[in-house]
């Protein structure tokens, strides 16, 4: 089994699930401008979902690179990220939903949000952390950087971790902490995923040699 | 004809079904804690349909590379997967609905349910039937392999039969037998398709000489 | 550019529409097993739109590999086709929601839905005549084999303009003779795209060395 | 990192998006001629949207197929084009739900509905300017060239900025305006991205040689 499928494959669903996030922006009936003014939320909640779900796609794709080895443990890995990939519509529409009515609705929306989220990062982590066993990747991390990557990692999921405990105090806090972490994983110049080894420089040449490397 | 196009549009067909499942999670108005306890079948049912329509994505993965020749006949049965695959986001939604009204219309909902895997499972068999005839594997089966690998196949599909019928009878039973199916398939280590013999260990690296093997 | 991009966005296109097809099937309230009686022709319609696609589908991919140049002229004609797979969905729904209904309705209804696969035959159709032209097939067709392929292309879409008008008198009967000339497309052994000759048999060893033909 | 996972995702969101467009298309209750009389902005509406996405995608094609290498810039201003043509599917059926009503309405919906195109040309206008730069073009463009072809960048943009204005005096003329261009970008010979110089004559031989070019 090769790496395309899987790619092929993850791509179709990271695809479906970021064009469906629009799906919901619906409006009705007169007075359009009010409308959109009141649908803020959901443009919003559509704008941060949608570049959560571009970054993991970006860290996926590197992640998936270095990995030499497809089996079986890999590929259902890969099927519990998808699975949180493919609700992030739905708890997106929801926190759309409840942000413009408050209460106590709001905290359990934006709490299952970064929840979804926390399940797609230690998806995420999980490819990760297998990479690491036996002869998995392509060019082999040194034993030595195994712990600060994991690191790296669980400091990332630990921001939807703590989200989850600010949602239950102030929904809206929670979710300015993930638009901010959010802009700062697009502005940082390294990748995530330790693979910046295999392309200095964040870039890899388009030529044939590279491609099987 | 090559195997690329059929796999890509039966990548794409997986990808937008198991997307789809989560369309019809939606809740609506005050009460949310309340709304996700009383919609917990419809999230235990999109759970188990993305797991079956993974096992069979990743069954459909190692069958389809084992395959020599891609004729009209192979893509006519892979349409006939195909048709069922598509339909279980609304055979999913459609048990999620009546599971908490219960009744009559739960074991119909339930015996569909089953039925369209049961159709999809018959479809993954015509397509594997296929490759046991002429020239249509890379590695041919020896022919006292066919009749083992053909009663796995059976073994496999015959428990949607038994679901279809326990429907009539209970249909949470029916939805716990599928669910113990699907963790079963997940966790054990040999693949369904006899394509184990094509890459030992399950896996498979990632190198140009295993390409066109 | 080469052929590999228009096959995947092709495929995309292909993919979602037919998976979008099953979107509309749904059933509420009390009575299951009634409902999904009332619905047979919502589940007649998707079972036949299903097919005309994956048939197009199909002699896309046949029609597609025999092409060896990708211009600009060939993509706006692709998008044509597309144009009108994209209205399938649509065009199924209306005909499934007006059969049970009779009526006027249901023949402007049927007439509708023919004439959206009349429109993807002629998108089909002006790609097949665009290859007869300049250097764009790979194994060009000999001259006096142009009249004859077309005439076999005219035939198959004028079941579509006969649909029409027969819609007008009884839709039913309109309906059926589509699925009969499915059926005929799905059983016949010789491919509706003349690209019979690159490989006899119907079928295409995946090897290599066809890889670029 | 390659080119064919940027492509592949993309062409996933184009491919969704571009269906979705007719999932908004519905009709109801009796007197379907009637209807579908009333809903002719609807088809209007989405024939244009569908050819402005279907324009961009052959842009971006070409344009992709130009850059020798992949880098997290590239693809987070990939993802802001795609981020826009995710929301063409809503714009598109809020400027047909208000085109028929008319009014105040009608304007906002098609200014945002110009808007939504201006973001997407000013997306894949960041990618092209990106191209400009260092070594991201296999084949450089003499920085002699570089002004000429921003400016046909910005003259097609412009119409966008342009439309947004008409939109509040006239939206059905800011509709025929955006029309018009759409009809001449399918037309004309020459591809907006001034890859024009990598295969003369608009069309690219699919041999193995052209491959790596």
């Amino acid at each position: 089994m090769d790496r395309s499928r899987l790619e092929a494959f993850s791509d179709g669903v990271f695809a479906v699930a970021i064009t469906l996030l629009a799906l919901n922006l619906t409006v009705e009936g007169p007075g359009l401008q009010h409308q959109l003014y009141e649908h803020r939320w959901s443009f919003a909640a559509y704008l941060l979902s949608f570049f959560i779900i571009g970054i993991i796609w970006v860290n996926h794709h590197v992640l998936i690179r270095s990995i030499a080895l497809v089996d079986r443990t890999l590929l259902f890995l890969n099927l519990v990220l998808l699975l949180f990939v493919v609700l992030i519509p739905f708890s997106t529409t929801t926190v759309a939903q409840y942000l413009p009515v408050g209460g106590e609705d709001v905290k359990v929306a934006m709490a299952m949000y970064s929840a979804v989220f926390l399940g797609m990062s230690a998806g995420f982590g999980s490819i990760f952390e297998w990479t690491l066993h036996g002869d998995h990747r392509i060019v082999p991390l040194p034993p030595q950087a195994h712990w600060p990557a994991r690191l790296r990692f669980v400091g990332g999921s630990s921001v939807y971790a703590v989200a989850i405990v600010v949602s239950l105090f102030n929904a809206i806090t929670a979710f300015i902490l993930m638009a901010l972490i959010a802009v700062y994983y697009i502005v940082e110049r390294t990748p995530t995923a330790p693979a910046a080894s295999d392309s200095p420089g964040g870039g890899a040449r388009v030529d044939g040699s590279q491609q099987d490397k």
